[in-house]
């Protein structure tokens, strides 16, 4: 079995599940929460070494008042949620900008876990494309990251949106069509089917 | 309709295409010619304002000889092709390799075509997204090519293989599963049909 070592996830849909759930938009966010930790632990059991959570974008920020706190929230919850696996968790994003949730802060040095085999699980928050390349000569904020072998999108869109794009740049890119908080194990599962069929060229 | 103002192609699968059809794996690039030149017209009459084509990469110069010899020969060919039309040509990649043709140099710098409503037309040759990233602080060397709207891939690989990482950050993603010599209009039509239903909200 061939697994990824880095897996990037873009959990995209919750404001149309909830629209479709009839609810409204920003009561989304809280239904993505169990699907990320159960994402985690088949992704856990599998071998991945490495996951990258898309949380929110300095972009999303530009969104009504109620839909930025409830995804604020919502990553916040998720991080408490996560921190309580084995896992080298690892917050990264503008932190020097007001749409940064401050209880995120302490997460945002990477700290060495001393249980074994911890995957490391970063999260993106506030984080900005240009934020990340803009730090000067050769540098990236995000370059304790590493490269990603495949990137899982859900909500049916083929866009990167922004999502790391050095890391991102031979990932092989795996769209769901199912809503993310409608995820289920099955999809994983086919993502990583389908990865079995790629071939890691690099771009060689 | 709503037509992408700059759309990137990444002409994949020349090499599975002559194994496909008993020739040598070299021998595919030239077949790759008349598709660049039917999709440019495709592209014009629909009034896409930019094409950027993905030539070959520094990494793709680790193939052997006689594939390098053929896939440099390939993008010089198609310059001189796609020259012929109402363009403004401009060709971008790693001039100081040995590896970079050297009778594409006098197309490294853009010029600006008098004639009426030329379609701009970048080719990648001897590109390296590294090196487009490490001029220095926020520059890229790629800098005059635009925002990408729709990258269209063909030979079924989901991956931009380093394709223009920055221009590509919101670009929705359209891969096509013949190779590029199988190239057909109808492909290029499905392509914009289903950019018809994605939304633009540049991250957000």
């Amino acid at each position: 079995m061939r697994v990824p070592r880095h897996i990037g996830i873009i959990p995209d849909g919750n404001r149309r599940w909830a629209k479709k759930s009839e609810l409204q938009k920003e009561e989304g966010y809280d239904h993505g929460l169990d699907p990320g930790l159960r994402l985690l632990k088949a992704a856990q059991e599998l071998g991945v070494q490495e996951i990258t959570y898309y949380g929110f974008t300095v972009d999303n920020c530009k969104r009504p008042e109620k839909q930025v706190l409830a995804f604020q929230k919502a990553c916040v919850d998720a991080v408490r949620l996560i921190e309580g696996e084995n896992v080298d968790l690892y917050v990264i994003g503008n932190t020097e900008s007001k749409f940064f949730p401050q209880e995120l802060l302490p997460y945002t040095q990477r700290k060495q876990t001393v249980s074994a085999a911890p995957v490391r699980v970063n999260f993106l928050v506030n984080y900005g494309w240009e934020w990340d390349l803009r730090k000067g000569f050769g540098f990236l904020r995000s370059q304790s990251i590493s490269r990603i072998d495949m990137i899982i999108r859900w909500g049916g869109m083929r866009r990167l949106s922004g999502f790391l794009p050095v890391q991102s740049v031979y990932a092989d890119f795996f769209v769901v069509d199912e809503m993310w908080p409608d995820f289920q194990e099955e999809q994983f599962n086919r993502a990583i089917l389908w990865y079995q069929k790629q071939d890691v060229t690099l771009g060689g």
